[in-house]
């Protein structure tokens, strides 16, 4: 389960070759977009080399007028262009004790970018959906065979739904990442941004979209990428959606050396859904104390915040644990405890980060 | 996986102790009604035991009158006796190859009895279900920790959903099997019948019964006891309810001798759900040609029918190769092949039965 941090893209942790799976070192952290080659990389199945000029993006399902469209028309619809924040569901995993199966994620699965695509509201609107509508698939060109417990026999697509009302309401098809052409490894040539939600439902190498009028119950959102939410004391299989909220510290990382009796930036990014983020508080006392930190983003919704405190260090050398702690416009914060329910997935409970001070 | 075979309890194979798995060797199969002490047991966790002084049954959700109901009370309402047929979702596991993990039955992990009860509708009926109301969560007192992948975190008892419809029409509280009151390890006091479902649905030491505006979505419909159900080319994950029809055969038994020249009867069972088995057809030659038996019990809905073949032997020696085949009044029959979106459940394929002709 342990993988060795070796560098190898641009920087990027590599977590895995087959399939690729690349981790931004949070550290690095240092702009509100984050720049392409330094976004996190989340693949499930060998990465899609899609040739634009035989790509088709089909439309069906509960809808009065199938349709087909290729990339030279989608780039000739009204387009828009939104900053996201994506984070993998599985973000934060190697902090999870006692170590659990998955990719290793440390802070560095997360990412703000500038998405341009067509909404995916315009293309519904051509299909018309049918009056009894309820949820729109979306399926990737990426599959393969998974060797996992519970999954299908035979090949799969990464495919995952979504309610139709959100995918009217926020649901971008994205053919730019940060102004330039979607890159191979984040869904060339469109993928979805879902803001607001873990990343597992921005479905990349977008080739079907399938109207329906039935709650949909595919591997990536009933065996994986779900969690146990409590009815009651019965637990029921949910679907991952929403981002939880949550604040990570960039600097100083885990282990580092701060200098004692100085006046040291702590800072990092916080985010949510469904709202802003509107504070981030800091404890350098291991959660005794917490002070509130500056906001450096104008908070918006659905994507992160920068946020930087100004710390004076001991006079005196030893152990110190800093937490980040956020809060939104909906008065969520962050659990202090994890909440075994969430299996391998959605950690935003309070993260100490041990940093050394020396004289 | 390989479990010995030793018979412990009336002549049942014990497929396990902790939690209780018995299975009747389907060999013995003589009469339409199964003795209840010769009727395959299957539990997931220990026997609860309860004492019917203190047992109350609890009727509520999405219901105008929540109420609860005592073992006496019970007793006290209209009751009906039906036939109905129990199959494990499981039953015939051990002829998969390659080999898969789960209770090990081979052909006894099904039984006929007569269940006494009341009608869960009149329970439904006190409790008057709201106009939303959609399906019947039934909870057993049955629980513990599970140790499987995906399994959620802590206790569970066996809980399971049925569609308000189905249990409206078709679903029985039974307090007595075969005219005497229920067993300990049948469910005592009072367990579900879900005449024409695979038996995970007939929900043991019923404890509680939460009427429900939504679909439920507990571990053991999900995770467990569900398969791959395909939506095009798409697997997505369902429940197990609906008995696939099936014919079985009790004698002679896979690796038995009969002798040559002679006539040998060749009996078994057969059952499907909605509807009633029209046919069943035996092949002695490996599935070469096919004759019709002659069934012995009247064909009726939600119980097994038993079937016979006077079987002319070969006049010389070697393996023969039997098949049996049931058809419904549906017109549906078995399947030759495997289909491996059911993972290790709903097991209907033709199963070939090895015999040796001796002079």
């Amino acid at each position: 389960m342990q993988q060795e941090e070796k560098r190898l893209r641009d920087g990027r942790i590599v977590r895995g070759e087959t399939p690729l799976n690349l981790e931004m070192p949070f550290e690095t952290l240092d702009s509100f977009i984050t720049p392409t080659e330094s976004f996190y990389v989340r693949t499930h199945f060998p990465i899609p080399s899609i040739d634009r000029g035989a790509w088709w993006l089909r439309v069906e399902g509960a809808v009065e007028n199938p349709f087909s469209i290729n990339y030279e028309e989608l780039l000739e619809l009204e387009s828009v262009t939104i900053p996201a924040t994506l984070e993998c569901a599985g973000n934060n995993r190697n902090f999870l004790e006692p170590k659990v199966k998955g990719v290793q994620w440390k802070l560095g699965a997360v990412g703000t970018a500038e998405w341009t695509g067509v909404p995916l509201s315009t293309l519904l609107d051509r299909a018309d959906a049918k009056a009894n509508a309820c949820e729109v698939i979306l399926e990737g060109a990426d599959g393969g065979m998974l060797d996992e417990p519970k999954s299908p026999p035979g090949e799969l697509r990464f495919v995952r739904s979504i309610p139709l009302d959100k995918a009217r309401r926020d649901v971008l098809l994205a053919y730019k990442m940060n102004d330039s052409e979607l890159p191979a490894e984040h869904g060339f040539p469109v993928r979805a941004i879902v803001p607001g939600w873990y990343a597992m439902a921005s479905i990349k190498w977008l080739q079907r979209i399938i109207v329906t009028d039935r709650t949909f119950f595919g591997y990536f959102q009933t065996i994986d990428y779900a969690y146990w939410k409590r009815r009651g004391d019965i637990a029921e299989r949910t679907p991952l959606t929403e981002l939880q909220v949550k604040a990570q510290i960039a600097k100083p990382a885990e282990g580092e050396t701060v200098p004692a009796n100085a006046t040291i930036r702590v800072h990092g990014a916080a985010w949510t859904c469904d709202g802003e983020i509107t504070k981030v508080e800091l404890s350098t006392d291991g959660g005794a104390s917490w002070k509130e930190t500056k906001l450096i983003d104008k908070p918006i919704p659905d994507a992160w915040c920068r946020w930087e405190y100004q710390w004076q260090t001991p006079s005196q050398p030893g152990k110190q644990i800093l937490i980040a702690r956020a809060t939104d416009s909906q008065g969520r914060t962050q659990p202090v405890e994890r909440d075994p329910d969430r299996g391998t997935y959605m950690i935003n409970h309070l993260l100490p980060i041990e940093v050394e001070v020396q004289l």
